[in-house]
């Protein structure tokens, strides 16, 4: 087979307006408009690769300047050379002579996109789902898909090769089984703006579809917070699920204040309690609440392996929640997964937005078909939410996904969609210019 | 006084070829071309504000479009705006509801810049050097310019005031003392791809020249680097300081079998042995040299002020490297300072780049007059480096600081070679820009 070429790369800012509902918010996001950083890599195959970097509005520019730029680092290279090495264009990427200066954020994000729209186009060359492309890579494959300098002191190259290994004799049957019904998912029922009605009638339409783990959104108030925790414990009975998430909002001693007072509630995870990077306080917060019933998640806004390399490694979280986007794509991912699997913490992935849940679920099923090789302990996030933009919607049954069957991340989307909500000039914004205006300038 | 307004901000992306010398180069950034995303912050009343962020080549159109797109913020606002309140600007920024999802990196440095050049118009319009206002400011004043969330655990509010009130007594003397005699300074003779010889010569005029402490790099060669370190050593005398940096190269284990070789030759510290964020690797390597005679120092690569305090709380560094550039401006680096001074850490700042000098002196200058209120620790980098480009070079005499006298930064540009080093049109660039395309593809 001649290999396949990149021939140019399109990269679309699209951004839904979705503050005009309040929908997604938190304490720091008060008004999101749920964006992406769509990349789409053009072959001389027909194929196209494809990846997104999920933003709240503002910025996506900012992402979307270091992706075009990137790419000039894939253009005219071919499939075969990213295939027999995909560390090697990880390399090229994130330690770029030059760009490494900006660290992580928006470069490692739009680095991430370019390794993550090659797999993409690999996945689809070879006529498989993303996640069934990992399941069947070599371990010592994996291996060299990672870069090693800075996490070898938690997990080696050899424990995880051997640790792949040990899981290959069941990979066919946790295959079959993933296959029939796919990663437990779960929901937030609770968001901030929702009033105790709203939130019931949530709760039973989620249980309808067979969800049973719910999370909460607190932080700004800590009477409300343990009312709301009381009342959609009540709501959910003991033996469901209930989580809550602060988005980041305390500094340590207020969310130790805060926390003490959630002990009573059976909670399953204390979500981002404090901030993104600090590590030693999410020790000290497990050291005081060691005797708890819940533990401490958090990864979505973890920016490199090197920080979940030290929560993993302290066991200062119970579960790990990486984010489809945040890091270096593809391969950061495998290396964090792989520690999470050596420690024993159940990878939990972050999602919603736009198209996080239809990257994560192959995550899922990797981690649980090939690496921890079991499903006893995760949960995987879900929301419904602008699922229309996608040809390959995320799929939900008895309150699992359905194991995704389009090639590649099945990452299309509805071209109208893209047309219209091209920032700035798409049918959304052209009207609302100075709406938008009043977004970005909002205090 | 009327209040000076904002009338519009230029921003230049400044490129210099030093790839061509290999000067500053480091095991990551092999071909590094210094440059500078430059602010321009043009009012009203003839004054302007002005800050650089300093990069390595690629990467400063990033920086740019990140610093046009945040100084929406500012343009139309008034300076009294800011000097009331300089913290609502940098929540208006760091905090944006939608751009903080883009963390730190480049998201934290075009923040860093907007804030840098709203204090020095301050300055400016006050008639001060950027170090004289702080000096100047109430100390209640600079704890409000403090964002606390994430830090109190470390140093509260009341502490940071209690210990600049600590100082007051003492600042008049400190500044006649500081203004007579600047910080002391050192500088790297050991770079990368000199040899003996020339490492000689470097530091036989360094000597001349009044310095008594000198860096080297290290990382590559264990063998070598030992030799080198020797070498050194016995060329400054058992007297002289040396320190050495490995710019991040090692793994942890990796850094414990090159460090361990560097017991006999009396180091004062040891810089970024390890990854920018891994902040449990540094108390694991603080713990196992325990009893060594050299610290540990990093800072330039820390992206936070959360990194920082864990660095400094946990006592893991001995040494606190603070970029002029890298976090959220004048606002951010208080808080580091201040941290610092309460854990007993020297601030001895990052410099080099283009005009990272002229800045950092202005926090050596505050730090040593008015926060830690001594100068018997610090040492502040000095690289004598394309300061032809500025109006107000940096002093170095007697091994120490001249006190800067210009108002405010003193960043103030030779306009021909901003000209001249305009990326990709200026006279520098236009006949390379194929020579420039080879950079960016570097392996």
């Amino acid at each position: 087979m001649e290999s396949i070429r990149i021939l140019s790369a399109k990269v679309t800012d699209v951004r839904v307006p979705t503050s005009d509902a309040l929908l997604g918010s938190d304490p720091f996001h008060k008004k999101p408009d749920y964006s992406s950083a769509v990349l789409q890599l053009e072959t001389d195959s027909g194929l196209c690769g494809i990846s997104v970097v999920f933003t709240v509005g503002a910025g996506t520019d900012w992402i979307c300047h270091g992706i075009r730029d990137l790419c000039q680092l894939v253009i005219g290279s071919s499939l075969d050379d990213f295939s027999a090495s995909p560390i090697t264009l990880y390399r090229r990427l994130i330690d770029h002579h030059q760009l490494r200066w900006l660290h992580d954020g928006v470069f490692r994000m739009a680095a991430g996109a370019v390794l993550n729209a090659m797999w993409d186009l690999w996945a689809k060359a070879l006529g498989k789902p993303l996640w069934k492309l990992l399941v069947d890579l070599e371990p010592e494959f994996v291996a060299d898909c990672i870069d090693w300098r800075n996490i070898s002191d938690a997990l080696t190259r050899e424990q995880a090769i051997a640790l792949l290994q040990s899981r290959r004799a069941d990979v066919e049957r946790r295959e079959q089984e993933l296959t029939r019904q796919g990663p437990e998912a779960y929901c937030t029922a609770g968001w901030l703006g929702l009033s105790d009605d709203e939130i019931l009638m949530t709760i039973r339409k989620l249980q309808g579809c067979g969800f049973g783990s719910f999370k909460l959104k607190v932080g700004l108030d800590s009477d409300l917070d343990v009312q709301r925790i009381r009342f959609m414990r009540d709501a959910i009975g003991p033996d469901c699920n209930l989580m809550v998430d602060a988005n980041q909002f305390w500094g340590i001693d207020e969310a130790k204040r805060h926390i003490e007072q959630y002990r009573p509630f059976s909670l399953k995870w204390i979500e981002e309690p404090i901030a993104r990077d600090d590590v030693l306080g999410y020790v000290e917060l497990a050291q005081t609440f060691s005797n708890a019933d819940f533990g401490f998640a958090c990864g979505e806004h973890a920016a490199s392996p090197v920080i979940f390399k030290q929560l993993l490694k302290s066991r200062a979280i119970q579960y790990c929640q990486i984010d489809a986007v945040r890091v270096g794509g593809v391969n950061d991912v495998m290396a964090i997964v792989l520690m999470a699997a050596k420690f024993g913490v159940p990878v939990c992935p972050h999602g919603g937005g736009i198209a996080l849940c239809n990257m994560i679920q192959h995550y899922g099923m990797w981690d649980q078909i090939a690496v921890s090789g079991h499903s006893d302990t995760q949960l995987i996030e879900y929301i419904d939410f602008l699922q229309e933009a996608l040809t390959h919607p995320v799929a939900v049954r008895d309150g699992c996904y359905v194991a995704p069957t389009a090639m590649g991340w099945g990452l299309e989307f509805d071209a109208q969609f893209i047309d219209d909500h091209r920032f700035p000039d798409g049918a959304m914004w052209k009207p609302r210019s100075s709406a938008s205006k009043g977004v970005m300038f909002e205090a």
